[in-house]
């Protein structure tokens, strides 16, 4: 389930979720006007800065801000490389 | 009357509570003239940061600033995630 | 002489005095001619942030600088909240 | 020789010297050209932050910077309130 | 494998992986269009802040923000110097 | 050599050196074009701030920055009044 | 080899390596076509802050950033002084 990068310090990668293709209503969302999700699943977590812990794990699904983390492409996926600080919740 | 989130460090989500849909006089306010409410619920409570334990409490009614917080959408419901110093006072 | 509102941290409530009406001479001063008052009575004080206890009490007579706080509604009354950062001094 | 106010923290009240009303040369100074003071008699002194005691006392002459603190009107005076850290120096 | 610059404080110096010259289908890539590669090799590491020991190593492969470092030639390879707060992730 | 002005925390006065009036080839250098000098001497010194003690003492040879300070006049003397920190060296 | 001169905290003096006057293929760079080097030798070093010693010593060879430090004019001779944080590694 994880992926075998180690983030440094408070690092997080996440797998951002799938945009939804289809409305409610079943039209077909044009790609550009699909919003960006903020939801996603923790995929590899570092080790925490002295004294302070992680607290999300490997798997858990996660809120993060609109503009969170930076993309990055490994091992064929996309996902997004954050600090825990950018998480808001988890679900 | 909590919803299953688990904010992460200092944040808190909170139900705004509805803008008022009728002036005193009974004229009903277009959506766009509503004043956004700053004014909510405490639905969920992270754990705090280390050696700063939270005030609010599930259920508190409190205040907050004008802009705080993020929207979200979880189980059905739109909620704000901020930090609890951008809570000014329970009421 | 306190309103029922538990302002957070290092939060006091005030209630402005009201600006003066007319000049020394006694011409009325039209609304948007007043100045903003700059001083007035503390009506809630918070617990003080961790190791920094608060100095101002409830029913203290206050100055404090021109654009401090934010302006609250609560119980009837306009209120500012501020921090006690911005209270200058004690009259 | 002081005035009855009470600073917060490590603010200080401070009375400017008047401006010189006329040159060396005898001519007097219109109100606009006069140079603000950056000269004055602490009149008023607060009790420091934790771990910071305070250096000025009443009746010290200090010099401070030229946009150094706010102006207040209390007791019928004209004086500025700033912080320890914008005096210079004492003369 | 490493070269002999030592770095000072928590600083690092990274190869970056050239950057790949032909497109999946085959089309040479003119100089101007190919990304700044994010990915390259430790070559030399300092010795951290106090307290603060490092985590990467000489030899390790790191992803790096696409903005990070600052570009040096020396002993005849062009390399970045970056902080190891500007690493993201040890691949 | 000192002059009886005592500033405060970290805080040092310094009589800037005069600019020179002539070029090496003996042309005499008008006053707009003369550099402002970074060379002065220093002429009083604050108590430090709490465990940071001073290092520059009166009578010192100082560099300074070409923005340090601020002009001051005292006892019919021009000064710049300025942090240790933005001195530079010791001559 | 040092200079007389005392830098005060963490600060270096350098003096920076000439500026090639040819390439490599001998023609002559004109003065304004001269990049600004980066790599000198340090002639002078202060005493570190409080619990931060210094790593470099007078003689080393360091790189440093293209804006790093102030030009200054001591003894004769045209030197930087920067912070040993300006600095990014020993040659």
């Amino acid at each position: 389930m994880s992926i075998n990068i180690k983030p440094l310090a408070d690092r997080v990668i996440v797998e951002p979720a799938a945009a939804e293709e289809k409305t409610a209503g079943g039209i077909i969302i044009p790609d550009t006007a699909k919003e960006k999700p903020q939801r996603g699943i923790v995929k590899a977590v570092g080790n925490g800065k002295p004294d302070e812990p992680m607290t999300v794990k490997v798997g858990d699904t996660v809120l993060y801000g609109k503009y969170a983390g930076t993309e990055i492409s490994v091992e064929g996926g996309d996902y997004l490389i954050m600090r825990e600080a950018d998480i808001f919740a988890i679900v």
